[in-house]
């Protein structure tokens, strides 16, 4: 949760180091900054580091914290970022059939529980047009019935005219390129019907039947070139008996699925995920 | 979950006594249905049964088999429903200025996953009403600000023109009164913000920062005379830290809240509720 | 749960047809048995039927029920029991080196909590041996450093003493041979130290770590002579974050485990489990 | 979860200002001890801090930290300690006639699981005496008959004897006097058989069943003057449903609440809790 006084969210990451949480919070209490919210982790040589709080002093833009920084990020050979919690991630939303993952974020984002900028929808079927249109949405079909490369290059044109920040694949049942990936060049957040690793690849509810498992679950993750292998930010699973049918299991299935996306959301709007080697830091 | 091949499903509940299984499904026998799934359970003398199947013979309507059970219904002092699994119930839903909640109810049953038949909204604020213009939900505004005696005739006046056969409050935040619950003569399902019977009342998020629980949660129960001490149909809970807010948890509290009201929605939608002296049968 | 009142419990399954349970339950009113507790399941042309409740006639033993009912499950094909819910099932329990499940096991029938008469203690490792003693549990130490068939036989002979109704694999960690698994004749429960079926085989915590999962579990079920294939009756999982070593994964991994090895125990006791193909069917 | 490579855990609080993490990190960077986990947060006007991590520079002693820290707490009226994540706390436990919680501590202080130093029991029934004398763990009855004025001096010289860190309550059913908590002057760890604020007082599954809840609960907490007030450290609940018997409710309650005080337990051996102003903050 952010607290909710913070006005700056501070992301970094290095090479792990002694002295590392002195000089960064030096830096911010040189700069009359009261950090509210601070939790650092290392692992395996690496530095992990989130920050939030208060400006004390005078308001400074992000651009200025950012700039002000570079200094000791140059030294310490970190990656960071800044950010303001109260700006909207612009996202652009991709979808096909399957309407209960597209109209939970949607509610969520009207309800203002999801604070987004939702600025366009994309998708390779007309299901969802109603809805989003009377919500005035703006919606693109993009038809994938032909080669990735004639389609592919359609929804980067459409993701330049929106400048997302994130690209939610909300059941967006089609395999994106690495050349679409190289080109998008911004994280994409997707959501996998099971809990990953297991029951991969299609049709993962008739493998949990046969299998008679008795807790079905949801895996959201960022999309790499490995599929189904992108480092995994949120899963959650939801218990089933035997008296559930396949069908049964889809419909429970789509519920927690959604709930999980929604959650791994909240964390990207939070800045609390950074991803590093193909596992997430997500902070609490 | 309802077996996907079920066409009728019964619920019964009665006195005890030795032999009323095998009297019932006896008549079921008779009828050459099929019993697909049944749960019987008995506390204290009361005999509570679910049925469901397919029909084997010839295809009966739910008022046929209404009429041949009941002399045995009779026999037994039994209260009874045969309900067909494919048609959907009418439900209006009443709120306020809270969005989340109903939001959800709406986009569930947009994507398919409450097979409700949403037949109005009801609410004293005009928050709602932009989204379910859009969406071609009728809308009835009611302002409360009155007399309960002028405003309530109002709703009721409303409910009667859509014939529901349930009432959803989602956040509605006004308490009705006894008359019109005598008046409504059809179950009201309500949710309540707390973990009841913790945190009855007003701001029940307020009242749990200070006591510093470590859980939050939601309750869905059918609205009786009595504020709060309905029949509880569902209950969950969310894990909370010391670093949530009060405003915090009102957002995680508005997550679970809605996913309770949701299930016990769904409950009620696959007949699997039986209310008794103020407890619930919900069979699984 | 078993009603408390509880003194038959009666567990069948058969080709499923019309009017089963007229059949049944038409049996248990001619024996004037009250039934407290019916769930009847049909999938796939099988039906599962489980009913508890008391005699409300004079009380017979469980050889009396079970001799009566015979020519009805011979004409219907049936596979049933009969059970006393007083009568404790007589177990055996094998465990190595880790003591976390086998003390939770002795732990909970210590308390009273799992209503088991615990024959015995087997281990290939003597780090349970100061333990048991103490406890004046019979315990045998059969070492498995030789070839399987000299020491399961050993392990064959000491069952054979102890007369049990289920084994309980308390992370031992050698694999039964099918030879075993014949002699043996009676049911045998294994605790997975993951969720399956993600990271079956060696050092499922290592897998996950690489992985990135937020969520590790444990499966309870039954052993077959397919490795980590045999029906599952219970699986849990908890939620671990990036903080997590794989050593601390260990630990969360052991309680996560004990607990539903624990459960899928008590749901044995309570005569729930009905196994058919590959599958469970596990009664609420 | 601890990192496996800590050394020296340092928790603290004091009010709040700019500037302190830069304060409290640049001592330790000046003694060349490398933080691999600190977590910071503040709350109306105090500031909480955890930091565990590795001594890069010569080992000291907690003593030689405590002195070092002094001038710097004293300047920021900070109350602090500094602790050695491989010393096991000494814990006296106190219970009465329910086996369960005790057992669960002592079976998880056996199996490793839960890394204290179990130095006695003291219990006002006989019922735990054959199980601790047979595992050689020093045994005290101490009658509770009489007037509090004689048997609780009996009990704090025990615990004079002992010297330990921590007093656990593992469901010990009389209430401490406020002479008792003053001179004893250590912390007091206590499970309540219900989620707390619901249900408190005498038989909260009685209270739960007449409330048809489907969730019951158990909280952890410290004991403090105000009976069932004490901050909370951890609660959990678990699912119930109508078939649930009063009985069947203790039975899953016991469960649940002897795993919430093995957990409370174990956020206190890992240094995780800070109690202040009637609410704790458990650091992940």
């Amino acid at each position: 949760m952010s607290a909710s006084a913070s006005e700056i969210i501070f992301l970094g990451h290095c090479p792990d180091q002694v002295g590392l949480d002195a000089r960064i919070t030096g830096f911010f209490a040189g700069e009359l900054f009261n950090i509210l919210d601070l939790s650092q982790h290392s692992e395996r040589g690496r530095f992990f580091i989130r920050i939030e709080g208060s400006e004390e002093g005078e308001r400074q833009s992000i651009q200025t914290w950012t700039e002000k920084f570079f200094p000791i990020a140059r030294e310490l050979n970190m990656e960071y970022s800044f950010h303001d919690p109260l700006e909207r991630p612009r996202v652009v939303m991709f979808c096909s059939k399957t309407l209960s993952c597209p109209l939970e974020i949607i509610s969520r984002w009207l309800s203002g529980d999801l604070r987004i900028d939702l600025r366009a929808v994309i998708s390779n079927h007309m299901d969802i047009d109603p809805v989003v249109r009377k919500l005035d949405i703006p919606f693109h079909h993009v038809s994938t019935r032909e080669r990735t490369i004639d389609f592919e290059p359609q929804q980067l044109r459409i993701l330049d005219r929106y400048n997302p920040d994130l690209v939610v694949l909300a059941r967006y049942m089609k395999i994106l390129s690495g050349s679409f990936l190289e080109e998008a060049r911004i994280p994409i957040l997707n959501i996998h019907h099971s809990f990953l690793p297991s029951f991969i690849g299609n049709d993962p509810y008739e493998q949990a039947y046969r299998r008679g498992v008795k807790l079905i679950g949801a895996t959201a993750h960022f999309v790499t070139r490995e599929l189904d292998e992108g480092p995994i930010i949120h899963q959650d699973v939801v218990r089933i008996g035997h008296q559930f049918s396949v069908a049964d299991m889809k419909q429970v299935g789509a519920d927690i699925e959604k709930q999980v996306l929604a959650s791994a959301l909240r964390k990207f709007i939070e800045r609390k995920i950074i991803q590093w080697q193909g596992r997430t830091v997500v902070f609490h």
